[in-house]
């Protein structure tokens, strides 16, 4: 018997756990070309709110009744294709499920790491690390000398990307939530800073952390904490938008304060960045990631849930703010 | 005697005529390495409204008291260097007034296009074109076969864009106020079409001109007008904040529809611009922009006014949406 998590209703916001249910079903039978997965890790992220509403959005949304989407690792226990050998852990596109048949064009890549946890693969080697890295890179551009201000400083992405900004010698600069993430952010990722988004007085804090403004801000939330952020960008600021986690829903739409006159008299540029965009770049992020993973340079924090149970609430308690990690789930 | 135009006090919000006066004053001594200009167009620009607000902006505010800073095109009539000779014509900060005793610094450049009217320096051939073109290309970055969507399409800027971009193989869309501008968008600058701000519906008239979305938005305006530009927006699209012509002031701030998710969802980026950073392309944007009017390829509309009395209530007039086409005074 294959247990599965489906999706069973549309949340109006983000999905608690009675929007999805347990499901039992048959083996399914393995077609020509098809390998069947085994799951091992299962991933809990931000941006399944985005893949379950019905809005337009970046990738389809979850079909009601169907299994939710999600990145797993899994070992591969029958392969009807050449290119995949039983025994092989991979990780891909294989669902909140315990066994997935699937095809070769949803497996990411194989797991080539066999020195560090397989769990890795799905986080900061995985599409955390990947976008901390490519985004901030790609669309930050940041210089030696830079202060790099980042948005959920603590989390998957942003503890990520504080440390990669930090090797390519920048000031770092966290934003997080409550005293004790905001020691984590300084004492275990190496932010050169950190304030807290819930504490008085958010604009003054930013700016007394970024007496020089901020030259890249890597944003994961939008909102309120954006809105104290913008004032501080320097001349020819770069704003990597990755993720909008301030809002469950934008029905209705956000209003807040108007950001074009930040960037005409600052000449700031603002770019939203789709991690599935570059994905050609993906094997050669992982490689510089693992290497500054072996070296301590970058460090990781999970947050790992016990078994197929704990899949319904654990979107909800992500946007509740639970996790002190990446958040996964082990079958 | 010297007739200038200064700055009487400082205005909230948009400069009227009686933020202005008249004065007379004995003609300066000259200094080694100066030059006394005789202006004869002096420039009206939406951009003075920055330069004499007291808030941060991209330049030092204009001091209560002195000539209204303003590009202008005068001739040389006494020169204390060698770089610079009587009789020459010259574009530069020469102020609101008859003539300036200035420092080579302040010139812009020699209008060397003899073949064309003088006036053309402070608009197609000066700061309205080459803004328009540079920003186009250096942000807008168009491709051929895209959609160039232009807020204030009829207006200095917005009609160099639009031509412009059809010059580069782009399908161009205006935005502009009245059935008259409609007209004079298609007719004279070309556009393959145009939509009226004024009218009801304004999302909806855009996104039926813009059936692929659009591929670069170049925005003057900010605003309820670009609130309505911003869901179709194109995968990939590009935002050339030039200007915020909709808002007198942004004291109180305003607020409006926030734009994050449509960047994040759409991969879109925004960025301002603002000319004086791209000062050393200056003269080879001219050079091109030239050769476009002489080819006909470049349309310009004019809105001149007479003499010096002019000056106090033309900025204001600009924001009442009188001129139809860059506004000048003549001397």
């Amino acid at each position: 018997m294959n247990r599965a998590v489906i999706l069973a209703s549309r949340p109006a916001g983000i999905a608690q756990a009675e929007n999805f249910a347990i499901v039992e079903s048959d083996s399914k039978p393995l077609a020509e070309g098809q390998i069947r997965i085994r799951n091992e890790y299962l991933s809990v992220e931000p941006a399944m709110r985005g893949w379950i509403a019905d809005v337009g959005n970046y990738s389809e949304p979850v079909a009601i009744g169907s299994v939710m989407r999600a990145l797993a690792v899994g070992q591969v226990i029958e392969s009807r294709t050449g290119d995949y050998q039983q025994g092989e852990w991979l990780i891909g596109w294989f669902g909140w499920q315990d066994e997935a048949v699937v095809d070769p064009a949803t497996i990411v890549r194989r797991i080539i790491e066999k020195d560090l946890p397989r769990s890795l693969a799905l986080g900061i080697l995985g599409i955390n690390g990947v976008t901390a890295h490519l985004a901030l890179t790609k669309i930050g551009k940041p210089e030696p000398g830079d202060t790099v201000l980042v948005s959920t400083a603590s989390g998957a992405v942003g503890s990520a990307v504080g440390q990669i900004a930090k090797v390519l010698g920048c000031t770092t600069i966290g934003i997080t939530g409550g005293p004790e993430k905001v020691a984590q952010c300084i004492e275990r990722f190496g932010y050169d800073d950190a304030v807290d988004y819930k504490a008085a007085g958010l604009e003054d804090a930013i700016a007394a952390a970024c007496p020089n403004g901020v030259n890249v801000y890597f944003d994961n939330v939008a909102g309120q904490i954006s809105d104290a952020v913008y004032p501080q960008l320097a001349l020819n600021a770069r704003v990597v938008i990755c993720g909008t986690a301030s809002f469950p829903t934008w029905d209705p739409w956000p209003i807040g304060p108007r950001v074009e006159r930040h960037l005409l008299v600052k000449r700031a540029r603002m770019e939203g960045f789709v991690i599935f965009d570059h994905m050609a770049n993906y094997e050669s992020s992982v490689a510089r990631l693992a290497d500054w993973v072996r070296s301590g340079q970058l460090q990781y924090a999970e947050d790992i849930l016990d078994g197929m149970e704990a899949c319904p609430d654990a979107l909800a308690g992500l946007y509740r703010g639970e996790n002190k990690g990446k958040r996964i789930i082990k079958l």
